[in-house]
């Protein structure tokens, strides 16, 4: 009978906290609230708290990952939180709901964050994103993050670059203030965006291998170093296809695609393997569409890449329809192969559509002369008769 | 010296018809309004309208296509139009401007009338569409053109199927009076959207060889069958890279990037290959985006194809966002070697994004198992942690 260990699970919009009653008429026998305590992989032995053993014929590791939690005086005060799970996330509504919550800050700046911000001014909170680095969600090229700052200072956020946090107190006039190193902060939250890290504790102490990155080792078919061992999701490493090399990259949507090839695998069905990813990603902030695949110059450099680059502003849709959008579109291919490394686009429209069609370019090899030509569904609402991707191609491909 | 035959010039968002002493500032010796009677390949010799002949080493031809002029009587009366170049565009704005225009008869059901509906209503005309198939835009899955119809009835267009038109006459409660096979209409407008024909009279006087869809045959070069002539756009062939052959496909993008691989070849940088395309068209009528890609069930079984076609209703973005939003993905793929063939898509939103990214995994050649696991630009703001994409390609792969 298979286990569930675990302590919620989502199904459809409803949140269900299943009881292990509910759970075996499923045909799983789940320990909800359970930890585990240890793992026996040379007995194939579960140690539950509460002191139950149980044993295991296969093992999946979906421990995900753990948010960073700043090492910073009064971290654990009310009004301070992460943003993970699910419990993060019910604990933020509640402290939102329970009060008169005006003015939040926001530590780190980094996707999340600019999430997060969108989300709190949309219930007319007090916005300030507080961050070490100059600029917001590095990985974008500077001119895209400069298009972020304005578009968070028309939302009446403020970002304070190179702004170091070194403690929060109860406060008087807000509920907390917020030491930085550059004075401080009266507030009434506090979000640490600040980064997650893998849950290896039971991975390292059972004695999975692990990789470069710190998180568990696994191969395409989701095995680990140990025979009957599987880690899917947060947990566990995935193979960058453009990179050639296993990286960590925590993403609900790669969890998802891991997740399904381990239980197709391990349900003996033919074998599948996870063909990897492209590093895909993107977010919303406002009205701004924010999208990245593949590499940045200075990852393609260092993985041994000849990265060169061109950014290019154009439309995202015919220009006589256009009412002053824009659409910024950054290319990195790759001097040796005449490859296309990768992309990163940002627009108040048509950039996660061209980050889309980018993506499987990366997937499949494309250089960057043929990018310049590819097919693209054209009409005037939605592009010009040369798309923002052939121009941005057709640019870079001068440089090559 | 470069010659240019032909009538105007586009240039920006300006309409600028140029006079031959404008051209030649820019090192163009130019006849406007100036037909070309003859060509003799042999000597390179062009033969003008007014006895003039001039001489030349390359050739272009770019002599597009044609709008089909249903043969009934009446074709040629004052307020009955085609849709085809900047001409056509510019009676059309003239006759609506110039008077009381309120009902307007479309024949045809492509995409451009689909396109003119969406024009003529926002102008508050009332619009009919005559159509003698029984669905719109026939090369759309009978599930997504019932959602066209049903978008054009929410914005007050009839479409009437079925329908063919007798004659066109002169009116009396309206300007013209249209019979068909059902009855007439009292309308102010006959627009016809009734397919267009390549021009090849001069290519074929010329003795240019013909492909099989009847337009000029052209190498991956642009060149046609006689050493110095080339030909791009509306009037000549296309290589589709699905079909493996070479059709007729008159699209302006198309037509855009062979001029471009023509003129960089003739200016003799180094030799460029058009690759051809995969049949990527989009169209929005009202607020529905329609898009297809690659080929049909009964193009890819014509072409010795085992299509096997899967259809679903998404989400064209993040289910605890939707607000009913729904997409259509039909794919089609290839049961002997599991490539994908084909893709269209509908929806209020997502679905020229989809087909974008679903054109270049066409282009690359991918498979439909691999379509169910590549890797996309995830926010719920944009789509599923399973886009609509994995989900279709999944569904399809199980049928495969």
């Amino acid at each position: 009978m298979p286990y569930y260990i675990g302590d919620v699970i989502k199904e459809s919009k409803r949140l269900v906290i299943r009881t292990p009653e509910e759970f075996k008429k499923t045909g799983i026998d789940a320990r909800v609230k359970t930890n585990v305590e240890g793992i026996d992989a040379r007995n194939r032995l579960v140690h539950l708290s509460g002191g139950e053993t149980i044993p295991y014929d296969y093992l999946v590791m979906a421990t995900g990952a753990d948010a960073v939690r700043l090492d910073i005086p009064g971290r654990d005060l009310e009004g301070v939180f992460v943003i993970r799970n699910l419990t993060d996330g019910l604990n933020i509504k509640s402290y939102l709901n329970e009060g008169d919550v005006r003015k939040v800050a926001i530590i780190g700046g980094g996707f999340i964050a600019m999430e997060m911000c969108e989300a709190l001014r949309n219930l007319g909170c007090e916005v300030k994103v507080i961050a070490r680095q100059q600029r917001p969600t590095v990985r974008w090229d500077p001119e895209f993050t400069k298009m972020i700052v304005e578009e968070l200072a028309t939302n009446q956020v403020e970002f304070m670059p190179g702004t170091k946090p070194l403690a929060i107190e109860k406060g008087k006039s807000a509920r907390l203030k917020l030491s930085t190193c550059d004075g401080y902060l009266d507030v009434d939250m506090v979000l640490m965006g600040t980064g997650i890290r893998p849950n290896i504790v039971l991975a390292k102490e059972m004695g999975l291998a692990l990789g470069e990155s710190g998180a568990v080792k696994v191969d395409s078919r989701q095995r680990t170093s140990l025979e009957g061992v599987w880690a899917v999701g947060d947990c566990c490493e995935v193979f960058h296809k453009v990179a050639g090399r296993w990286v960590y990259c925590p993403l609900g949507d790669i969890a998802n695609k891991q997740g399904r090839v381990a239980g197709q695998n391990i349900g003996g069905g033919s074998p599948v393997a996870f063909p990897g990813i492209v590093g895909a990603q993107a977010f919303k902030v406002f009205n701004l569409e924010v999208a990245d695949t593949g590499l940045t110059e200075e990852e393609a450099a260092k993985y041994g890449f000849e990265p060169v680059s061109s950014l290019i502003w154009g439309l995202p849709i015919g220009r006589p329809m256009t009412k002053g959008e824009k659409l910024g579109i950054k290319l990195v291919g790759d001097k040796k192969t005449g490859k296309l490394l990768g992309a990163q686009c940002i627009g108040r429209k048509g950039a996660v559509q061209r980050v889309s069609a980018l993506s499987i370019a990366l997937w499949s090899g494309l250089t960057v002369d043929e990018l310049g030509y590819v097919d693209l569904p054209y009409a005037p609402p939605f592009g010009g008769a040369w798309d923002a991707i052939h121009i941005a191609a057709q640019d870079l491909a001068r440089k090559l």
